[in-house]
C-alpha cells in the first residue's frame, strides 16, 4: 500500500472528506497540518512544492500530488464499494460531487467559514454584501438534497458512495453557518446514517 | 447504442462540453434547446421533469436524467481514450474538472455571461460589485493553466482527456468576458491543439 500524506487544515470540510473516505476504507494517512487563517498555504514554499493553487487539501503519495478533495477521494476509493459498479450510478455519483463543489460548498461552507471562524465583524463590506445571496443559494442546495433524499437512504443507488461523503462534510456542520437543518428531516436522517457507517470518524 | 437527448442552451459552455465530447467520440445527440435568459429552465415543467436544480445541461437517455456537464461527459466517455487508463492520471483528470467547476467557471464563464450576454448596464449593483474579485480569480485560474501547460501538450498525461474538454469550453471564449488570452501563450497553443482534434466541432 502506498504511503499517503494529507496536507490539510482540520477546520476544512474538504480535508475531512478525504479523512472520512480513508477511515471507511481502512487506509492510514499521515497528516501534515497548515493553518489557512495564517496564510500557511500561500507561502512560496507551499505554492512551489505542494499546490500552485494555494489550496488544501492535497493528497501526496510518492512524488505524486493530488489537489481537489473529490479527486483525492476518487483516487483512494477506486475499486471499492464507495464507487458504484453500475455505469449510470457512477456518473450520477460524480454529478452530486460536482453539485457539491458548484452549488453547495461555495455557499454552505463559505458562510460557515465567514460566520464561525472569521467572524462577521471581520468580513469585508463586499463579503457582507454577498451573505444574502449565499444564504439563499445554500438553503436551495439543502432543500434540493432534502427533496432527493425523500424515499432514498443514499444519494446514489442503495449504498453509501463518495457522493454521500462529499455532501456530508459541510452539511453536518451547516448550522455553524446559520443554515437550518432541523426541519430538513430527510437530510437529518441521512446524516445519522452516514455517522453510523462502520469506520466512521468525526470531523475534529 | 442509447438514444441521447441533450437539454441545452447553445450559449452555454457547459452544454458545449457535452457536444464536443460526443462529437470526438462519434456519438449522435438529439438537441432540445432552452433559452436560459427567458427563464425556460425555471418553469414548473422543467423543474419537475428535467432538473429540480433548474439548470442545463441535462443528458437524457431512456428514463435516466444526468445533470452536471462534467458528469455527463464522464458517462459518455467511459471506456474511451478520453479517460486515461492510468489510475493517477484518471484522478488527476477529475482534479482539473473539479478545478474547472470551482475556480474557473464561476469566474471566467460568469463574467462572459454578464458582460457579453446580460450587458454591464443590466447587472445588479451587487453583480457589478463582484466583477473585480471575479476578474482576479479568473485571471488567476488562467495563469495557473498557463503555468501547468508550460512543457505539456495536454492537462493530464500525453493525450487529450475530459480535463482538456472541460477547460476548453469557457477558456476559448474567455475574451468575451474581457479576459486576456493572447499573452498566455501556452494556453493559446493548447487551444489550437484542442481545435485540431479529429471530430472537433465549434461552439455554436
Amino acid at each position: 500500500m502506498a504511503d499517503y500524506t494529507l496536507h490539510e487544515d482540520p477546520l476544512s470540510g474538504n480535508c475531512y472528506k478525504i479523512k472520512l473516505t480513508a477511515a471507511l476504507l481502512g487506509i492510514p494517512l499521515t497528516i501534515r497540518q497548515y493553518d489557512i487563517r495564517k496564510g500557511e498555504t500561500r507561502t512560496p514554499e507551499f505554492l512551489a512544492e505542494v499546490n500552485a493553487n494555494g489550496r488544501i487539501p492535497v493528497l501526496q503519495f510518492g512524488d505524486k500530488l493530488l489537489p481537489e478533495s473529490n479527486a483525492a477521494c476518487w483516487y483512494l476509493a477506486e475499486g471499492s464499494a464507495l464507487i458504484p459498479a453500475d455505469r449510470f450510478d457512477r456518473a450520477d455519483m460524480l454529478r452530486w460531487m460536482f453539485f457539491e463543489q458548484y452549488n453547495h460548498e461555495p455557499n454552505v461552507a463559505t458562510l460557515r467559514y465567514w460566520l464561525a471562524f472569521v467572524g462577521e465583524a471581520h468580513l469585508s463590506e463586499q463579503q457582507r454584501a454577498m451573505i444574502p445571496a449565499k444564504r439563499i443559494a445554500g438553503e436551495d442546495a439543502l432543500a434540493l438534497m432534502d427533496e432527493h433524499l425523500d424515499g432514498r437512504d443514499w444519494f446514489v443507488g442503495d449504498a453509501a458512495s463518495l457522493a454521500d461523503i462529499a455532501l456530508y462534510a459541510y452539511t453536518h456542520v451547516a448550522e455553524a453557518g446559520c443554515f437550518r437543518l432541523r426541519e430538513r428531516r430527510h437530510v437529518c436522517a441521512w446524516l445519522d446514517r452516514v455517522a453510523a457507517l462502520p469506520g466512521y470518524v468525526p470531523m475534529a
